[in-house]
């Protein structure tokens, strides 16, 4: 019997369609400081990146969660290239969804 | 000895200048629904609004809770007519405090 290879497609994790995705909900996730600097690092790099690549003042399983709390609202892609989880800013489908307010939270401080 | 009589100028209580409220504290105000409820409701009368006018799913003290939140976050504005206390939305202040955000928060529900 042959074990399939996993590849790095069957490790995406799920993600929600943002339209589906409530203001609460994304207000919630952004109202964590720690979530906002990650937006905040990924809308200024305007491309994906490694979760090593942030800074962040958490432990790396805080940070896992942070980013698992952000794909939940809509705000961020994953995906794996090898080992290295990637994470893209949905900016163009959240600008659909919810006009003006990820340039409002990320040029507001 | 003549004690005073209160005018409505004394009873206007103290509001924080916008310019010196960080985006945390706003955001901590606005993932409430019940003081986004507020917000939309002034935003959308456009004028002054007494407390009786907002029809709010909790209580009254509860409610005077979420006004004074919104008020130490430089969002609204209150002051007395007689017994009635007023509240306004601090829009201009807001707007160049906060550029887009009010919009985007108060057009996304």
């Amino acid at each position: 019997m042959v074990t399939p290879q996993r590849s790095g497609q069957d490790r995406v994790p799920p993600h929600p369609d943002v339209r589906a995705v409530g203001l609460q909900q994304v207000l919630e996730a952004l109202v964590d400081p720690v979530r906002r600097q990650i937006v905040r690092t990924l809308y200024a790099a305007d491309q994906d990146l490694n979760c090593g690549a942030f800074v962040l003042p958490v432990s790396k399983s805080t940070a896992t969660h942070h980013f698992h709390v952000l794909r939940e609202a809509g705000l961020i892609r994953q995906h794996y290239i090898g080992t290295s989880r990637m994470n893209g800013l949905r900016r163009e489908e959240f600008e659909e969804s919810f006009p003006g307010l990820l340039r409002a939270v990320v040029g507001n401080e």
